[in-house]
């Protein structure tokens, strides 16, 4: 089940560094693409970084609305992440291409695509210099959710390999994250 | 054996979010930092976007000599990336008391530090709003090396546990990615 994410704790869902999917809505618009390069940038009120190609009909979305969703798809997913990340938007609508269901947003226009792990809701700081030069977006975090049995008490959970994050190694190869789960001992 | 990495393959030494350390030195003094928030920024000329808190020796020193190098540390190094990560190079040696072995970069006067499985020499752009209001570093990479066991012909090799990239959850807990591979079937 989908629950709030404590936004203390919403910096955890992209720390270990997964591919996310960045979703956007504009005037009756939506897109959905898939994005490697992804960081948190702090941890209260929690920002994030996300590039995004000025190519990317997202791009468009995202600079007229001022807002995006950046969710945590996982294995089961990969067809579709790898589906909207090398295609266009402009040209198909991938949400019908792909069967994608999505539900409302909390505090952002942009939609919360279905199957993923998390969710976080980000409204943009304006910064063209940042956007112009480097296709990088800076951004709030303004609510965040999980999958309760994917991430709870601020913790991801040990998950089954179809339920496991994607982390994109280029050229469409992935590796999941798995456990065990490495503590250093002192 | 650590060979150079094609400048134009670079991204993929840290597309799949592995975490960082940030090798740092100026003036006879160095230092060495553990960062999971870190991320490709572009392919041509590649570049990285790493964020070093205000607080950190690696931040005073990065900002003298314009200069760093990520490394990309294993699942064997994790005592090491934590207690570098936990600790402050201004209260104490991090490179004698982890017993930190390094090898000079080409490019840059920060170090390469032995053990880990691939390097980026970078040069920061000088983007202070970026670095005060976000202590956000943005670089281009000028040199890349990788273990040729680990990294090969542009792609990540199959790895035992031991030599896995280490992704970090937050406190101190990692996951480290693992095969199998995952492909789209198209």
């Amino acid at each position: 089940m989908r629950r709030p994410v404590d936004l203390a704790k919403a910096s955890r869902l992209l720390n270990h560094g997964p591919t996310v999917l960045v979703a956007s809505a504009h005037g009756g618009r939506r897109d959905v693409m898939a994005a490697a390069w992804n960081m948190p940038l702090d941890f209260s009120p929690p920002k994030v970084a996300v590039v995004i190609d000025k190519s990317s009909y997202t791009r468009e979305l995202v600079e007229a609305s001022g807002e995006f969703v950046l969710a945590v798809p996982c294995a089961a997913q990969i067809e579709m992440v790898v589906g909207v990340g090398n295609s266009s938007g402009r040209e198909l609508d991938k949400f019908a291409r792909w069967q994608i269901a999505t539900e409302p947003a909390a505090r952002v226009g942009a939609p919360l695509i279905q199957g993923c792990l998390a969710w976080l809701e980000c409204r943009i700081y304006p910064e063209p210099h940042n956007q112009q030069t480097y296709d990088l977006f800076l951004a709030e975090v303004v609510a965040a959710w999980a999958e309760d049995w994917a991430f709870r008490d601020g913790h991801w959970q040990d998950l089954a390999p179809p339920q496991r994050a994607l982390h994109h190694l280029g050229g469409g190869n992935f590796l999941s994250t798995t456990g065990p789960l490495l503590r250093a001992r002192g």
